[in-house]
């Protein structure tokens, strides 16, 4: 199997954070690419009538402890945002016009920086202004990047692959599909891993 | 820390049975004994008002394929039961009844059994007929058992065992306290061990 293996996220989901910070990793290592494809969970969980995991007092908690636990258990840097919740619309239909105009492997890295700008150094990634100065970080034109974060074809692209997760049976962050086999969440990584090194788990 | 480890579960939890396949051996190579909880989620998710993860159509399937496949990538036994969704009143009422006239170890010996029982050999755990065989296999008077496990006794235990749970932020099977700290989740056991080992993560 060369081809990619799909990884769905949304920038308001920290686990979907620890998965951007080693998907790359574990497919390339297994001799495959993989394709990123930003998704609105609200829409998810609306459409699909789930509600979010966090949406009850009783687990908001735990689920504020386990993000920091899990974080320090894989060694991964991670800092509670304090914008937060955070509008995650503009931040993914950048990433897709990136992808649409520069293609995948800078997209990818802008979704890595604007990931790790929340989740780390507490930027406020809901802010267009702050996306520009990510993109034009990684060399990508501001202005161009601007206009088209705003554009309707990033919206139209945006609402389509949130039609096509949903179609294929995406209904969390990170979700990830190998060769037709769903893994729901950054805990079943180790799984991930296992397909795509032997076929099947 | 020599104190107990507890252990919340419900027999009608999948994830929970892979759980009592080794909590109690991830426990004692820490010095730590385990104290076994029986809930029942039914009544857990209902007063929390959170529902089932199962509930949605679109986490069914999703469910059925993870937890086979959870089971192969551990090496646990797994049948998936003929009767499920199963009342496990009976089968918690009788695990309580035995902890508290024969004591913790045989207790959970005995609820091991019952696990197995479902999620290896199909048998029906919703029937006290076949707990009474389960627990007479370990050595347990049957008609005492078949007597106790209806007893008010057994009932009330098995109620102020879900009020605790759930003053205690217990949302879910399985659940693990450390010394205060909650895991939730048979994909948290490596942070469980973690906790044990370290005292912290």
């Amino acid at each position: 199997m060369t081809s990619a293996i799909d990884f769905y996220f949304d920038f308001a989901s920290p686990y979907g954070y620890f998965a951007s910070t080693c998907i790359d990793d574990i497919a390339s290592r297994n001799g495959r690419g993989v394709a990123w494809h930003p998704i609105l969970l609200d829409i998810v969980y609306k459409v699909n009538g789930t509600g979010a995991p966090v949406q009850h007092p009783i687990k908001t908690e735990y689920l504020k402890n386990d993000v920091a636990r899990t974080a320090r258990f894989h060694g991964i840097d991670y800092k509670r945002p304090t914008h937060f919740p955070i509008p995650t619309q503009a931040a993914e239909r950048a990433v897709l016009w990136v992808q649409d105009h520069r293609g995948g492997d800078l997209s990818a890295e802008f979704a890595k920086s604007i990931f790790r700008a929340l989740y780390v150094d507490d930027v406020n990634i809901g802010d267009p202004a702050e996306l520009v100065r990510l993109g034009e970080a990684l060399g990508i034109d501001g202005a161009a990047l601007d206009i088209g974060m705003h554009s309707p074809a990033a919206k139209d692209h945006l609402k389509a692959e949130i039609d096509l997760a949903m179609a294929r049976g995406v209904f969390g962050s990170p979700f990830v599909i190998v060769d037709g086999e769903p893994f729901w969440g950054f805990d079943r990584f180790a799984q991930v891993e296992a397909c795509l090194k032997h076929g099947r788990i």
